[in-house]
């Protein structure tokens, strides 16, 4: 890092040198932002095959004068200059590169959902893939930290959770072990910014075809489907199903999951409220809103929050979760450093308590 | 109307001369911009309390050339100075002011929720008023062409649908006879652009608060409630209720209607276009889509359609439909003119059949 | 076309049959959109080579039940179907061949940059380019109906002009033979919506990237620079150079040129919007604003329309001229069809007097 | 400040005291959450007539579990609890109160503009009010720290620039002292993002209104300008008159000055580069591009940074200057922190070198 980047942070006697593969994504970006702002750690190498060689303030001017790191392509030897490596490819990109990394001693947190999925079968009939490690699946911990935090302790290898599974499971968890809910009517109703598209130009994510409309995607076929109902699943203890219907919004960031499951009794906002509030208890980055008030991305925007907000519709015995993040953050890059933080024994909140940005 | 308007349509011996109500608004401003493309019909009167004695071209340059009149303040002459009247009140502006109108042997289209309910006890639940003329109540034909063509050939008095109901009702309404659906279960998740607040502005309307993020309000309280529930439980011949949640997106027009509800029995998408199709036959502004597709907000803008989409999550065996309208046209001002048309004996289509703008 | 767009147009004894080359980009779009709302063209040829075999209503959904046309590759034997052909095409596709085009009689509406530069040697410097046929330069007439109507009326093949060409020389003509202006002191600051780069998808259009924010492109090295200046030259009489400076604003559509040019002389708003309503006297669709008012992007989306707001900055005796447009319609088609409607003896505001489209 | 806040600052022997009246405007918040992670400072009094009593996170939920402080109404007693009172009110609310917060000890810095223009005489001319408190106006230090950092630190009252002059006057600075340019010349077409408006309510700033659409406002009138006029005419040494065009852009943040000046002789982009570079040498919070580069308000977005591009149309003798703020940040409560870092001193980028956010 360059001579302005370290003015921002406190001298450290030993900063932990850090890894991205991918910078020149948006997860990529994300990690970088927000880890030049962590006091213990320093960024070591960044990757990246279409902009090898540039500086990545070349590729993203608003990191001038505050990173000066050339972007260097992706081989084995990079896992020698760092001890945390955060791996933000595509999907399937790094999948079989994994042993190595792993060999290396690196802690490793992958952005993608190369190892999310605990069954191996669910990659051909989700991703079109068969996994080249299925042996590595249930070593990888699903690095939600307010249901996994003890195991993501002692990791070495975190499959970071996909932005609309951390909506939608934050938003269910509280209700999977009570009696108070019909598990066969779980309904998420997805709305995400942009940018959860990645930085890849096509027609769906072309200005003038995103701007000015809504649009449904992938209505119950989506790939973090399996994604949601293996945590929903094993916090349940049984199978259990969800429909999940995401939508385009013509936002850059954001995303809104809201939640339907209908109550086998009668419930009020305030008894839900409270209940949460306990099973959350400590959390730092969960908001559980009061009663009557719904989440709103807006007021998640750049940070890690999640916000959640509990309504009761009393005349259909039906219960509406509102769970709001910034996609970017507690979607995947903030979150990756908050599993990063437990990782290496810091304080889980360090460099991820900024407020967000409003408006 | 000055000189240029007229050059956009033909000559005509007895052009229909048309008041509207609350001009100054957003439904009112487009009736205006349709009716002046509309071959039949001349604008005679146009009211507004906010702007009166000013050209409405002052608070609209866009009319600019277009039209050339001046704003009066609503009294009740000045339904002798047209045969169709349009409301396009904030809802109880109008409601006592009904039989004044009627007994006038003008025709009137209400664009307010004030003559949507046939309940009159529904009006002190939902809208915190009682009502001043429950006696017209069922005098006012709900204008759902679709749904209610016969009757609305012979009304002298329309209840113009609302947006989300528009949406809502149309998306459900060829399933509701059929033994195939369980009517305990729907679910409507609704997107609305900013635009179906209205013209006041407001903090929630703010640029700057709308901007950039999506927020749900009055879950499981929208007063749109109650209207989806009346028309779907006259279809379906018994009590239907339906859990209803609007959400904002930040965007200026268009609605999409996500539309959920359990299937009794195993169906195809395939199954349901052809059923959804030959329900809707000879329609001109419903386009049921292709299996598989989705509808979008994108591809109706600025037109009179209604774009539905079927596809079934077989995994859990639902129904999600999506349907998607301009909340302004189809939703409001569109429908309202679709109405007059009917009334007054002409081609259902005149002046509606331009085609959405894209992009 | 199909049964349903008819309804939307009168019978007609002989309809003239229309091509549109490149009926697949945005500009292609729009001038199919509005030639279906015309009453005396009719359909009959569109190409493209990306989208070959599909019908134009599966690229562009919008087009749903209004038109039933198949996209076909562009061969020379179009022409044949066709007596008007439109060319919508990138810079430099069709430059080739347009001998062949114009020999079969039909009349050539060309939307690129091709033809518009009366000066050969103007294609090298600005469009990397030598010209295939320099020897049809001068048969092109510049498509600008306020300046070159006459020509237009007699043309066979018109240069239809570039959007900010038409937003500047517009607001600049009634000037450019008075005395009052300095005219070495010309600049233009615009600003477009970001439809006006075409529908190919890149990092510059990718809606993150460009989705709040502003920024500028091409600063003194804009290929429409030439084309202001030719026609501005020719006006004043004299080689006159601009200042351009050309922005990308975040919205789909629209166009607002700020212009500033020094004054000799004092002169009040009130004079010059006498003068400029004196020299666009008759002109359907140039709005001179009243004095004091600016014109925006706002006002004439959607339509055909150019609005002019002139102010005179009196402490440092320079004037500011404010043009808006939509630059897919004045800036684009619609100002195809108005050259279109003159070369075929039609009423020139035919299909175009629809007003702009608000909010 | 709560308990949570604490959390995200290094523990403190002394932590100094802030107060800020106006804290439930935009420029407020901006304080608030760019204080909450400095290390060096504490919230003690937020102050708002509208929401008193309130919790901020109430009013602003992006603040919940971050700020934890009631609004109180702001009267002279606050001044006894900080040590540094920001005043992020209205244009003329505090004006009158200066001397009452100035003998209390307290440093003040106040973010309205009126302490910012030297001649009492120019705030009947373009603020419509008379100056009550003209004996003030020297002492007050005009807070453009690039330009007056030695005033700044000896300053115990500090006027902080507006967003427009501040992103035009780092534009020109370094011209001012050559010989290079025409004084006489210099036009600045600036965009600015909506939240400039604040967030009072209004058509203007409605998001229906704002969206989608570009308008020029206060054309050659904008009380910007003597404050920009004021800074460059010191800068020059003699009387310099600026030609400002406002517009607003339909996007949250961001502005963008394009700033036109002749130039006396030909001089390339990399010599002026060079001479920018020379000029702000050692300035953290300016970047100057690299030649043929231009500034875009997305690379600064969220940050405290001016970016400054220079581009010579050669063919015009002509400089244009691209300067990039956000203008909520270096145009108004960052610069204001800086300021604070100055007169307090501490490093003057403390809490202010958070990258851009982007996307």
């Amino acid at each position: 890092m360059g001579q302005k980047a370290l003015t921002i942070k406190q001298a450290h006697f030993t900063m932990i040198k850090i890894g991205i593969a991918g910078a020149s994504g948006y997860t990529g970006l994300e990690l970088i932002r927000l880890l030049v702002q962590h006091p213990d750690v320093e960024l070591a190498v960044l990757t990246s095959e279409t902009f090898q060689g540039q500086n990545i303030a070349e590729v993203f001017p608003s990191l001038n004068g505050v990173v000066d790191l050339k972007l260097q392509p992706l081989d084995d030897s990079i896992v020698k200059e760092c001890e945390v490596l955060f791996l933000a490819l595509p999907h399937t990109t790094a999948m079989a590169k994994l042993p190595v990394y792993l060999q290396s001693g690196c802690k490793v947190i992958d952005l993608s959902a190369d190892y999310r999925l605990k069954d191996p079968k669910a990659y051909p009939d989700w991703y079109s893939v068969t996994h080249t490690h299925p042996e590595l699946l249930k070593q990888a911990v699903y690095g939600l930290p307010e249901l996994h935090r003890e195991s993501i302790q002692s990791a070495r290898f975190i499959a970071n959770p996909g932005c609309y599974p951390t909506s939608v499971i934050l938003a269910l968890a509280p209700l999977l072990k009570t009696e108070w809910v019909d598990l066969n009517s779980i309904i998420s109703d997805s709305k995400s910014g942009v940018s959860g598209a990645g930085r890849k130009p096509s027609l769906t994510t072309h200005f003038t075809e995103a701007n000015e409309g809504v649009s449904p995607y992938g209505l119950a076929e989506h790939r973090h489907t399996p994604e949601m109902e293996q945590e929903i699943s094993n916090l349940a203890g049984k199978p259990v199903r969800v429909t999940f219907s995401p939508h385009l919004i013509p936002m850059t960031r954001g995303m809104l999951s809201t939640v339907y499951i209908n109550l086998n009794q009668t419930l009020t906002d305030e008894k839900l409220v409270e209940h949460y509030r306990e099973f959350y208890k400590g959390e730092s980055f969960i908001r559980v809103l009061n009663p009557g008030k719904f989440a709103s991305s807006h007021h998640v925007l750049s940070s890690n929050f999640c916000d959640i907000g509990l309504k009761v519709d009393s005349r259909n015995q039906r219960l509406i979760i509102t769970s709001a993040i910034d996609n970017l953050i507690k979607g995947a890059s903030g979150q990756a450093i908050q599993n990063m933080n437990i990782m290496l024994g810091l304080d889980e909140k360090t460099g991820l308590m900024a407020p967000g940005i409003f408006p």
